[in-house]
């Protein structure tokens, strides 16, 4: 018997230990989903400087190309958990880079959310990252870059408008804030531009994913929360829960009565209120939200400092605390049913 | 004693069992790296159009950006084989997703090598997916764009110039071809804009990722062969060995002797003397193989149907025989005591 168990010992103990904080993966990969075939016919050939200081060369956009596709990366976890996939979609001017890392170099909710089992799809929208944008020939719009001052003064990091300055010790942070300031520079290294006439072509590519891959559970930020309810009012079947976290506009308020079905958590952070913009995203969400209940359906709400955490930015997820939010989340989605 | 046994082997149970295919890792995440600040000023504040249909708005492109920072994400396997990290980089009008996946869904060479033990960082050359771009005030050139006809006539997909047809019946694939070429349009969704102007921008972000995470092994491809030889002529101390394939261009040959203690291996594939563009390139290395050589280093040279691997296109990481090749690559790092 004491035979018995030592070979069994050592057939078990052959294999890699696994440590408490290793992630275990039955698979992983990437792949793109959606867009369309445009073609760009009639335009003159023009002429271009390719490369600075070299000569004028012929330009011949005409042709058809492929635009508006989506990427995705998927990691599903050997010790699968939670009951359906989970769709990360980040906010405007970012990747879903958002969601797997942090500026000071912590992991993101990406590693959180698969060492608590779950599916994780984590998707950059149309025109951003790894899903490529289109030529001018076939989006009639350019794209807008962030300057520095900018997602510090308006994600509430610093003190709102004027906060800003080029000199880090002249910078106005809001006292007690999560976001860490000291790695500024690496979060502007995750924003990429953006396009403000992209709308229909993003949520066109997240109703193709979510007919790819759901049922599944949605954790949306900021303008990814503009999109996922209209993509859950479209596929009111597929999208079994929502986690909005400071959703920047929401669904179209006639539609919310789709998701009576779908169960809803609004997040939102600290210093809202006295901050016009997010007071006026959270006065649209709360008319949403509303109207979701109105219409039968279920929406939990949590401001933060409610709860006890304070200091919360709207980038939540790069927080310092950014696992004590998770929780929240995770805690919630064990609440409905979906996770262990 | 017994009870000893039968109380270690429930705590060795209580992990999940690990399946041969499953992957393990004691860490994955990302970062950017690199870049600078680029100052926009004196420039005229233009009016706009933000939406189609929409009214002229006002942008001010004036103020501070981050720009020419380079994304990164990495995979650490628990049961490390490999002495070195990993570091791939990709070709042109591509991002690291090169590496991740292929167009017919199977599983790329990130997953490869990853099984293999290997520390793997994939990375999006700057102006490239996640590594966002920067603006026209900033950089003086526009980007380019790939229409359908350009990678199939190009990358030995199709029989050259003229073998692209909308009509996938009428395409003239090359026969014998190893390219999932039902799987095309998957291919194209893969590709992103291009930039002709940035290279140096480029190279200084593979510099900085190489100080921060060599000494390592690069595996370059296509355009990735022009950078990656270059920076490891910077960094020879840093950079032990490189896997080129199909380089596209290759370094400096004056300083191609810097080399003399990375051994180099050059991987071709099928029909590159029939095609003149790969023809040239392969020429090109050439001759900065032989200057390798004549500096006192080693380089290994494989033309891929020499070895009896036939069919394989400019993508060989993504042909229907990719396992095949990672192994030969594999193989060598094995011999040159890289791996295990």
């Amino acid at each position: 018997m004491r035979r018995f168990f030592t070979a069994l010992l050592i057939g078990v103990l052959a294999t890699p230990a696994i440590a408490a904080d290793d992630i275990v993966l039955r698979g992983m990969g990437s792949f793109h989903i959606g867009g369309r075939i445009a073609e760009v016919k009639g335009k003159e050939v023009r002429m271009i400087v390719r490369q600075p200081g070299g000569p004028l060369t012929k330009l011949d956009p005409n042709g058809k190309y492929m635009v508006e596709q989506m990427y995705v990366q998927y990691f599903l976890p050997k010790n699968k958990m939670g009951k359906l996939p989970l769709l990360t979609w980040h906010g405007g001017g970012l990747t879903g880079v958002t969601y797997e890392s942090t500026p000071d170099g912590r992991e993101g909710w990406v590693n959180f959310f698969i060492r608590k089992g779950w599916d994780v799809y984590n998707s950059d929208a149309v025109e951003r990252g790894r899903s490529g944008f289109a030529s001018p020939d076939v989006w009639p719009s350019e794209p807008t870059f962030l300057p520095f001052a900018d997602p510090f003064e308006r994600f509430r990091i610093g003190q709102g408008e004027g906060s800003w300055s080029d000199d880090p010790a002249q910078r106005k942070v809001i006292p007690g804030s999560q976001f860490p300031v000291e790695a500024y520079n690496n979060y502007m290294r995750q924003t990429v531009p953006r396009w403000l006439s992209t709308d229909q072509a993003i949520i066109d590519a997240y109703v193709a994913l979510v007919d790819k891959v759901c049922p599944c559970v949605l954790l949306l930020h900021s303008q990814g929360g503009s999109f996922g309810f209209k993509v859950a009012e479209l596929r009111p079947d597929k999208v079994k829960a929502i986690v909005a976290v400071e959703s920047a506009t929401a669904g179209i308020v006639a539609n919310a009565p789709k998701l009576k079905n779908t169960p809803v958590l609004m997040i939102f952070g600290d210093n809202v209120d006295q901050h016009p913009r997010w007071a006026a995203f959270k006065k649209i969400d709360t008319e949403y939200a509303n109207a979701i209940k109105a219409g039968g359906g279920s929406v939990d709400w949590i401001n933060l400092p409610e709860i006890g955490i304070k200091g919360n930015s709207h980038m939540m997820m790069q927080d310092k605390n950014s696992d004590q939010i998770a929780e929240v989340i995770q805690k919630w989605l064990v609440a409905k049913g979906l996770g262990e």
